[in-house]
């Protein structure tokens, strides 16, 4: 029987490699950007994302996709920031894959996007096996859920191209140590670049922006 | 392909029902009342239950199971309270289950036991589906991750006889709004009794601990 899960797992995680390395050529080809978020449930995907897009949406063509399993709380909170959002809604699935992003493209013309956003359901194990086409995955920690995370995590901050550590206003009042987290981070990922941010106060969010145009700038299909 | 995926998750769900059932009746017969507690990751499993570990065990013969997919940080810190802990490492899997409970339970005499703790890992979505022949399954959210977890996340709430709001002593650091979080659970789970507490405070542990005793007075086999 467990054998038997382990095909149909293996099956279906081929299925999605093969539409999501299609994805990331449409992507390509269409020369927009894509970024991940994944996280715990409430580490400030939504928050940062929505402070995100307000920013972006000034000089750039801006989009982005939500995951939830139920409710479209965030599509609505992200709409606050004027730019075109669409909720998945999962339903039990703990994770977005490449078949949803597909079909919650549909009837947009991408080579009209610079920056595309997905923000995951909120967990930190489902979403680590699905690619999803993206450019740059993000994953957040927030200094309320404790410093250990990616130690009791590993595999999602090892799909990561880039770590966030969020709600910063927050660290005194919960004991967060930084040099902890710094350590917990390097030793499951070594050289993962780290920013460290709070959408709230916005202290960080230049660095965050910076990176993003950084990177965005130099990514395959707008440098061709 | 995904007929047959839907086919073999039944397949193990069910079996998993069957075992949880057989678990309950031997934690029955032995007279261990069972609590488990889930939630997202950092919402503070491990220090509520390091306190509730601390303040049982003078009175009561207690031990845990801890879940978690890497590490053994949280049964360490369990182990400090001098109750004995064991670890159950999940690898990738998102959740515990019957099977992973009956195999960490060998050697452990059940009858020596007023009350067990099972700490699921941090998800507030694969855990929903599987019984671990618990007597009371306790969700929690803690104050930081926002108001509407319960809408977001319905299947858990579902499940769970009682809701635990946790880090209460950081409420007005996040603009915590207490009568949209009880208004949520509401919506989702009429009637669900909710408890607010800080581990790190105390404030509201003597109700917690006070409905846990109430409960494993109460529960069938120590009637029996």
């Amino acid at each position: 029987m467990s054998t038997r899960l382990v095909e149909v797992r293996r099956h279906l995680l081929k299925k999605n490699d093969l539409l999501a390395q299609q994805l990331r050529e449409r992507f390509h080809a269409a020369g927009v950007f894509v970024v991940s978020l994944v996280s715990s449930p409430g580490a400030g995907k939504t928050e940062l994302l929505e402070q995100t897009l307000r920013s972006i949406a000034v000089q750039a063509r801006v989009a982005a996709l939500v995951g939830d399993l139920a409710t479209d709380h965030d599509a609505e909170r992200l709409r606050r920031s004027g730019v075109p959002v669409r909720q998945i809604a999962t339903g039990t699935v703990c994770h977005l894959d490449a078949q949803m992003i597909d079909t919650a493209l549909d009837g947009w013309d991408l080579t009209e996007l610079d920056v595309l956003f997905i923000e995951n359901v909120g967990n930190l194990v489902c979403p680590a096996s699905y690619d999803l086409g993206e450019d740059l995955r993000v994953v957040l920690m927030s200094v309320t859920e404790g410093e250990d995370k990616p130690a009791k995590y590993p595999t999602i901050f090892n799909t990561a191209d880039l770590a966030v550590i969020t709600k910063i206003d927050l660290a005194a009042a919960v004991d967060f140590n930084r040099d902890r987290a710094l350590r917990y981070l390097d030793n499951v990922r070594p050289g993962l670049p780290v920013l460290e941010v709070s959408a709230r106060t916005g202290e960080g969010m230049t660095s965050w922006l910076e990176r993003l145009e950084q990177r965005a700038a130099v990514s395959p299909m707008s440098a061709g």
